[in-house]
């Protein structure tokens, strides 16, 4: 058991967060020890490290952290409901948008996910995402087959799945599906960059890219 | 050639939009055909295309937009390194940390580019943000090993410079790369999450997880 302050220097928040924390229901309730003092423990540190991987990593706004932190809390949930809270937090907010191109868009996305034999949610907000990624990729007449990026994806998701302590504390699973999530993207999206760049330079220094004013 | 008028219906951008691009020096002037009368061709409406491309779809400011155009303008610069700054512009601004760790990650970084064999110029801020990312890794004690997303990145990368038409105008080259990059990534990073939550499912329901309130 510890003091606000103890809680503060150990993990790092400042103690005006913290109490705006346990204000917005983000943070629960230390034991009230006395009149003006409550007392906090472990589940009080795990619990701020969570908020600050959803807050710093995910770049997560404090609305959707709390539907997270309402989905760990709930032990009626099963543990993959639960994940599935974190990981549409995670995903930006799509309004679809009716009409015949999005409903062909849907149907790829079905189609996608059969192909792949996923189990996914009829309600996951991610269908939508990438109905709408879909939608604009036609608009734009560029090719809209995205066989290739679910194989790379799955690859990729089942080695992260390994990583995940689902034998832990249910904010420890939460906490690894949000920081392998975010993380593992950036590095992905980084490399993508790198791959395009390096991939340019060799196609275009073979048509003699390398003098400055010539064209390929 | 066309007037404004035209210029912003055939472009669906808004004459005050048309304007201001004018003014930041993001458009090219049209020709003057009279006092106050200028005449635009289809170089200004392939050049909207790519003004919007770079705003709606890469998210870009407008001072990194300029950078692009400006480079694009630069007839001088190789296609590959017109090609660079778009690549580099669509990233974040990363700020080195400078310390055991940052150096550590940058060995990393150059290691992993040696193993893919890219060719990647040494000021690339990609360098920077690939190193950020295996920091904030190590801190949390995640698996910093990411020669798995390499390939990944590689694979892909490669089906996708075959869809940039280099032999085209350099805008149309700088289009097709700023959209590829934007869509096709966030199509990956969407995938990634279903196949997570697809993953998470099939583990989970295995462990007894789809009675409620069992934990595995």
């Amino acid at each position: 058991m510890m003091r606000i302050s103890e809680l503060s220097e150990r993990s790092g928040v400042a103690i005006a967060t913290i109490k705006y924390y346990l204000r917005e229901g983000l943070l629960h309730q230390g034991e009230q020890v006395a009149a003006t003092r409550a007392a906090y423990d472990d589940s009080h540190l795990r619990r701020l490290r969570l908020i600050r991987a959803l807050l710093e990593v995910g770049r997560l706004p404090v609305a959707a952290i709390k539907q997270v932190i309402e989905a760990v809390e709930d032990e009626s949930l099963p543990v993959h409901r639960m994940l599935g809270t974190a990981h549409h937090a995670l995903g930006p907010a799509v309004e679809p948008e009716p009409g015949d191109d999005w409903e062909a868009a849907g149907a790829q996305v079905d189609r996608l996910i059969g192909e792949q034999g996923w189990t996914i949610t009829p309600e996951a907000p991610t269908r939508d995402e990438l109905a709408q990624t879909i939608v604009r990729l036609r608009q734009l007449g560029l090719p809209t087959d995205l066989t290739r990026y679910a194989e790379a994806a799955r690859r990729l998701a089942e080695a992260e799945m390994d990583a995940i302590p689902f034998d832990g504390p249910r904010e420890s699973a939460v906490e690894a599906v949000v920081l392998g999530t975010v993380l593992y993207g950036r590095a992905l999206d980084t490399l993508r960059r790198l791959a395009h760049e390096s991939e340019s330079a060799r196609r275009l220094a073979g048509a003699g890219e390398d003098s400055p004013g010539e064209r390929p």
